[in-house]
């Protein structure tokens, strides 16, 4: 199977890259590193992507910014942030994606926790996160050919000590735990689920 | 109690203003009629128009353009339809308005059932609806002095024959039960909740 991760190299991606690539041909892509490069906030670098990348598999999208800040202090620039790349980056792979991949094919993004169990600082993030939830809910109803989309929700990971202050009481999740709702959303036949890691 | 009501005379608008103009003051706002006018894809205009309006005790939105139309074809221009309408308008008028409103007052935005349930032809629409309801979530445990936040979420509506037929088997709600969700977000005490009318 041909899967394409976007951000392959991240805290995430790396993991999810370990698990899949024994059994796989893997195109990491990331914003800076990896085999290929792409902007997800450009439609036009999405595009350019795919032309390059030739019909794949599966996709697997672990990224996207947003924004953490307190909620009397935000702006609507500072949603704006987490709306062009998490959401619609996201968003825009499996919009222009679907015209490149091939029949039964999966989409996989990477949503959050915070969508429905917020912390002080996240509003735009849980947002973002909800968003995308429903997003594949209603995109696995219209989505050709037998592909298929799911995310993965997860909570705070353990290799990200930086954030655990801000999330007071959660357990962190396990790399290995995380990357195997990837390889569930990608080796399994379900659509329209969002896959909790928490 | 001061009620500002954003798409006073809309669809559902109309039913929220006759359920609460007996025991409040309502300012009904509209895009292009009402007591004012707003434009919500503008945050300019929604902080001018809370330097018009004064203190207030509640706000209710029942507005928010959103695309409809087939996901092979979908766009990210059609997305950011309801990106900057339905979602970044409403998320604005609380962003801004939380300088504005009243201690233990409260926001009531609209959502709708796509978040959870969707049609073919939906997928924009289920996304910004899935966002508001983490938003509300999100801001709920942030917003101070007291002020509560909660998004009503309506099916298809008794009063819209011309969306049946892209809502097949769904049982059209009464404008009733919708306008009383409204009232149930401003004179109860809860947050950070969706009250779902199916």
């Amino acid at each position: 199977m041909k899967i394409i991760i976007i951000g392959a190299t991240g805290t995430i991606g790396k993991h999810v890259v370990s698990a899949l690539e024994k059994d796989n041909e893997i195109l990491k892509v990331g914003s800076k590193s990896g085999d290929m490069q792409v902007d997800i906030t450009n439609p036009d670098s999405i595009k350019n992507l795919f032309e390059q990348a030739g019909p794949f598999d599966a996709l697997i999208s672990t990224t996207g910014d947003g924004h953490f800040g307190p909620l009397p202090k935000m702006t609507d620039a500072d949603f704006r942030i987490g709306l062009n790349s998490k959401l619609m980056g996201q968003v825009n792979l499996v919009l222009i994606g679907q015209h490149y991949i091939n029949p039964k094919g999966s989409f996989t993004l990477t949503s959050g926790s915070l969508a429905d169990d917020p912390i002080v600082l996240g509003a735009s993030v849980s947002t973002i996160n909800g968003a995308l939830d429903s997003f594949v809910r209603a995109a696995a109803i219209e989505l050709e050919q037998g592909v298929r989309i799911n995310t993965v929700a997860p909570g705070v990971v353990e290799e990200s000590p930086g954030y655990f202050p801000f999330f007071p009481g959660h357990i962190p999740v396990s790399m290995h735990r995380v990357a195997q709702a990837y390889v569930k959303s990608v080796l399994g036949a379900q659509t329209g689920q969002t896959y909790k890691v928490v």
